[in-house]
Order: C-alpha cells, then sequence, then structure tokens
C-alpha cells in the first residue's frame, strides 16, 4: 500500500522515487488529513474539470470565468500553448483581452496537425467575432515558432493584425548571463529609442 | 476547484505554489488516470496504514515485514527516529537485526517527552527480549543526541551493549568540502588504524 502510493506520486512531473518517498512519509505520519483531502480534490478535478467551450482552456464551467468576463475586449485574441500559460500572463496583469489555447504546438511528427490543436475552431472564432488583434504567444521554440508561422498564414485571410509577443532580455537580467539565443534575438528585434 | 486542488498539494513537504500548478495542469492536460489512481493509492494509505505493534514503523499489518522476518536476529535492536530511516538503513543491507522507531526525538519544549516517544515500550522490550545490543542510530542534531542519551541512560539498568551509529566524514566524501561539525566530529571519533 506505502509502495503503491510511492509509484502514483511518481506520475507527478519532476517527482523521483526519493521525493515520493519523502512525501508519502509525510502525509502518513503527520499529515493524514492533507493526504484525504488531497485525494477528495484529485478525484473532483479528474472528473469535473473539462475545457472551455469557446477558449479550450481548462475549465469546470462550459464557459471559462474569462471567457465569461464582460470587462474584457472582445477586439484581442491571444493565442498560447497551455493552460498554464494563460495564468502566467494573467500574472502580470498586462493584458485584457481573451485567450484561445491551443492543445500543445504543431508537431507533424508526432502526429500532432492543425485539426488536433484546434487551429478550425480558431479560425471559425476569427471568421464570426470582431476580432481586430491575434497577439501569438507560443513560446520561442521551434515547434512554437512553426506554429506561430502556421497560424499567422492562416489568419492573413481576414482584415486582422497579426502581432507576436516580444522575446529579448528579461527584466532584471544582466547581459552577461543571457544565452546567445536571447541575446541574438533582443538584438536583432531591436527597436528605435525616443523619449 | 482547480484552486482547491492547488492548495492540496501544498501540504506536500517542499511544495509550493509554482510547483502545485505545475502538478494540477500536468494531472488535468495529461495524465488524469495517473491523478486518479494516485487519488485512490492516497486513500487505502491514509485509512489502512498504521503502525508495526512490535517496532512502531508505519505498516500495513500489525506486525511489519522486518519483525515478523525469522532470518533476523532479534539480539540487535537499532533505535531510529523515523519509518523512513528503516528504509534508509534497509538500502545499505548493512543490518540484519529488528528496529525499534521513536515517534520523533525528546523535545519538551514542544511537549514530547519520554512517554510521546514510545520509550516506556522499549523499556518494556528490554525487560522481556533477549536483547544483547542497542544501537543509537537518531540523528546528528542537538535532539537526535539528547534523545541518544536519554536512552543509553535508561537502558544501563539492564546488562546490554549499547552503541551509537558513527559519525564522520561521508565515503566518497572530499575533506576539503566537508563541514567544520563533522571534521571536528570525525577527528574527535577516530579509530587506531591496524591493517
Amino acid at each position: 500500500m506505502i509502495e503503491t502510493l510511492n509509484k502514483a506520486f511518481c506520475a507527478l512531473p519532476g517527482v523521483g522515487k526519493k521525493t515520493a518517498q519523502r512525501f508519502v512519509y509525510h502525509l502518513l505520519e503527520r499529515n493524514r488529513d492533507g493526504g484525504m483531502e488531497l485525494a477528495k480534490a484529485l478525484i473532483d478535478a479528474m472528473e469535473q474539470v473539462g475545457h472551455c467551450s469557446s477558449c479550450r482552456t481548462l475549465s469546470e464551467k462550459d464557459i471559462c470565468n474569462i471567457c465569461i468576463n464582460n470587462h474584457r475586449t472582445n477586439t484581442q485574441l491571444c493565442i498560447v500553448e497551455t493552460p498554464s500559460d494563460i495564468h502566467a500572463i494573467e500574472q502580470s496583469s498586462a493584458y485584457k483581452g481573451k485567450y484561445f489555447v491551443l492543445s500543445g504546438y504543431l508537431s507533424p511528427i508526432d502526429g500532432i496537425g492543425a485539426s488536433e490543436l484546434g487551429l478550425d475552431a480558431l479560425e471559425q472564432k476569427l471568421h464570426k467575432q470582431g476580432i481586430e488583434e491575434i497577439i501569438l504567444a507560443t513560446n520561442a521554440t521551434i515547434e512554437g515558432e512553426v506554429t506561430a508561422h502556421y497560424i499567422s498564414n492562416m489568419a492573413k485571410q481576414f482584415d486582422i493584425r497579426i502581432t507576436r509577443i516580444a522575446h529579448g532580455l528579461p527584466i532584471g537580467g544582466e547581459l552577461e548571463y543571457a544565452d546567445i539565443n536571447t541575446i541574438a534575438h533582443a538584438l536583432s528585434g531591436r527597436k528605435d529609442y525616443n523619449y
């Protein structure tokens, strides 16, 4: 039973045998109530959390809190790879539009094509609604870039401004410690400086 | 529901908001089966795992596998602070006796006295059974040392060899990187070298 719980914990990302064991002993010895609460929360979430039918993020309701929020503009649509990307952007409080979540990125070699990503749904969305700008916020990986490129190609048919989230040196970061790709990106993406 | 699960994960040691969020999104997006299995394993373990009535380690049965094993000697008793310490010692395959698990260490300031640690049960054990040696394997912290001292005092009334697990430089470790307390311990605990 202890062994089974140990193995079950290893399903979590970044959790190996040692960490799993630490979790198990901690819960069994000091926090059985916490363990039961975790079990219940897991069952509730695994059974009841689905996807927002509008933006496809994880949501308990048919339409998520962001999509249903009237105070957010419908004219901007930020396209991200995963629901956790939405969470990250929301933390910054710098965006007040809507989102669309791809189910990952284009990767034909893994059998992930346009339909698996929900790009059909995205195309329909662009058709129907009064969207004026889409912001491509896929990651700066090869797959993310390809996905961004594909979507921008697809969106060209509409009269929409297509933008890509900026890549460069992180705020508070030091040039000395930045990796070469980031520096190359920051240089090629430089902007006119006028204050 | 996602938020509840997030908070529930924070009950695990070393898991903060960010890690909890990573767990939640991973399970919801990629491994709902794994999440359900984890929930079931948690419920089983929290409800059914108790303590061995002989050595007080965590066990599903009344008597644990180590206590019931006839191939292990009954003459040696290794006293540890927690069940995970048993696991660590067992991994080394260097000990073939029995164990006794304290519920932590003596800490009068936190209200943990001799009876909370199960020292009465230990005393009875020393009375009844043919134990020839107890090995004090409490941690090399102040509380662990105090606990070891207390037990050795208590065990003096019996005709028993009392030993303490050795502390010194770890095997494969370098003197240069050892902390001062370990070096001081290693020096004061030096042994005659005769090969």
